[in-house]
């Protein structure tokens, strides 16, 4: 039996100050079992992916902090793997509800990011690298930086090609009435944006946000044919070299590349088949890297797409990408982004996106990255 | 298909100073692939159990790291519940093995602790309790010294009937080569120990530890054929409130009750079956909690009973607990510990736990405990 997505729920993500790390968990959890009409005790177990509690605010051991707040015993797994720890929680509940023993599972994935001071963030971020790296005073929007400018120099491309990427995901997120921000921008501000770390500006970094999202996965048949929903066809996780040093090329994420590999040899369909693909735009030099990476399009192509505005829902192509904004635009509450991507799959698959749907759509693909591409989760569903 | 331990592999556990964290677990991965005759390239995913590298050390995204090391793109899932951290991570791997995919996981736990001052420690910890208890200025030992007072009070017992826990584990530890502490104490050089958390002293309380343990699980038919091995006959989680002000009672564990209750029902065994329990003895009053929760004893007599020694190897009773030394003298390592617990009931039922061997062992069972009792893991396996 293969596993089916029936709920998603999704808190506003942003600088949701007066909102603790649990208020966000909470809040999803009763929002999802709202959703789904399911009470509490009839999920089996709960996964919860989560980066930074421990660092940024001493908060670990999260399955008895969330069984105290709705009096519950159920099995409770923390997954982390940094940026990817959504996804990650995505893949093992896949694994897990085929298993034989959980047949119905809550996936949460939540980030509380605003509270401290934003170097205490930037520190707690690079936890994600390696120990060189982080030695060495870089930073991800350096790290980023370092990819961008090999990939520009490379294809003869320039700050626009990264910029357009922006521009989209904004366009997108305006439509989106749970992204951090609904602003369009255009690609003179984008290009006027103060440096961070040159080739990137401020708006080609996504930001730094609160937030939380969480999904029901079932392999009950009871249930599914119940509540309908969608179908997840495959979900696969590659790990890579954590340093920029060790990689074999700096203009490619091969963990990206191993796991959509994985994932479309499962799932037997072809890249052609997705009409909508939610991928891990932390910088908008990783959206080109991701549609390359996947197999959407060939090495060196992206910049020159991304500039045709070619995955722009208004465009009406084959292929959209980022209907929810994606990081850039909806934000980026780290253990929340993969869960927030599958989710924003799931609403378009069933006719619920609202102003962002999308026509016509059968399968869609989740990309999460975790730091610099350290570890990549590419799940597909369909319907 | 159940899954099945083929192989087993602890560094030393102790005061580390000269190894890093990721040098611990390289040196567990190499000795369990060692020990198993296998390559790396023959494991399909990789699960790490860790809790403070975090928060200790900056260090997460494990995944990336590990993949580093050993210049591989495998699946890696990092599981963090506090000191049960290697307990989920067995429990996930049991049902991972199980669901098609991943047929030969590594299961690695371990954490470093010693590197840093003992107040980061000890805070550290404590993002394991509640907010309000770490607001409190409460630790672990006065969290356990509570439930403790209200045990010996209850049951008219004194500080002998915990000290007993800890000269049978030291005795226990002495045995076992890469326990912390090789040393045999006597009840009254426990009962003379400087005061932690009254009634605990300091010989009532496990160490700081440095260490990595591993596993290889697998689902294999021509693997298991192959290499033999240890089944896994059942594996439950269990969640309960992380705050001790929110329990009904403070003398027994319900997530250990809630475990244990599942894990029998599902290995079809008896508690008279069991020969050998790795149980969590963070404190001595903790491994009295367990006898009683997991259902060996009648709530109230583990005092009685840890006073004549029962459990101890050399009184050859029905029932042997903790001969790799338990949590006090084999050292506690948290992310480890699980591990460690599991790989000590592989080592006794192939035969070769050495000094510490017990005869006619067919069933042997490890119970992993989180924070005060907000997580625990059961896990049961036999030959």
């Amino acid at each position: 039996m293969k596993s089916q997505i029936i709920g998603y729920h999704t808190t506003q993500f942003g600088e949701l100050w007066e909102k603790s790390l649990f208020d966000l968990v909470e809040e999803t959890i009763v929002g999802v079992l709202k959703n789904t009409n399911l009470e509490i005790g009839q999920v089996d177990a709960l996964f919860f992916g989560n980066m930074l509690g421990g660092i940024l605010e001493n908060n670990l051991h999260a399955g008895a902090k969330i069984a105290d707040i709705f009096g519950i015993n159920t099995p409770i797994y923390r997954v982390e793997g940094a940026c990817a720890s959504g996804g990650l929680a995505i893949n093992l509940v896949h694994e897990y509800v085929q298993s034989g023993k959980g047949k119905t599972v809550l996936v949460v994935g939540a980030e509380k990011m605003t509270d401290v001071q934003p170097e205490f963030i930037t520190q707690g971020l690079m936890s994600a690298a390696s120990g060189e790296e982080q030695e060495s005073g870089i930073t991800f929007p350096g790290l980023y930086a370092l990819m961008a400018r090999v990939y520009l120099d490379k294809f003869k491309y320039d700050r626009k090609n990264l910029a357009a990427v922006a521009v989209k995901n904004h366009a997108h997120g305006l439509l989106n009435p749970t992204a951090h921000f609904r602003k369009v921008i255009t690609i003179e501000q984008a290009l006027k944006s103060s440096t961070i770390a040159a080739p990137l500006g401020l708006l080609d970094c996504s930001p730094v946000s609160d937030g939380a999202a969480s999904l029901i996965i079932t392999s009950d048949p009871a249930l599914i044919k119940k509540k309908g929903g969608v179908q997840i066809l495959s979900s696969h996780v590659a790990t890579d070299s954590i340093s920029l040093l060790q990689r074999d090329s700096l203009i490619e994420i091969k963990a990206t590349q191993i796991a959509a590999e994985k994932a479309f040899s499962e799932a037997q369909i072809k890249r052609s088949d997705i009409s909508l693909a939610e991928v891990h735009d932390c910088f908008t030099i990783a959206e080109l890297f991701a549609m390359e990476d996947i197999g959407f399009w060939k090495k060196g192509e992206a910049g020159k797409r991304a500039l045709n505005y070619e995955t722009l829902k208004d465009n009406n192509g084959p292929l959209i990408v980022n209907t929810s904004g994606g990081l850039k635009a909806s934000g980026h509450p780290v253990g929340a982004t993969g869960i927030k991507q599958v989710g924003e799959l799931y609403l378009q698959l069933i006719g619920k996106a609202e102003k962002r749907q999308i026509k016509n759509i059968k399968y869609g693909l989740a990309h999460n990255v975790g730091g610099s591409g350290g570890t990549a989760v590419v799940t597909i569903v369909g319907i």
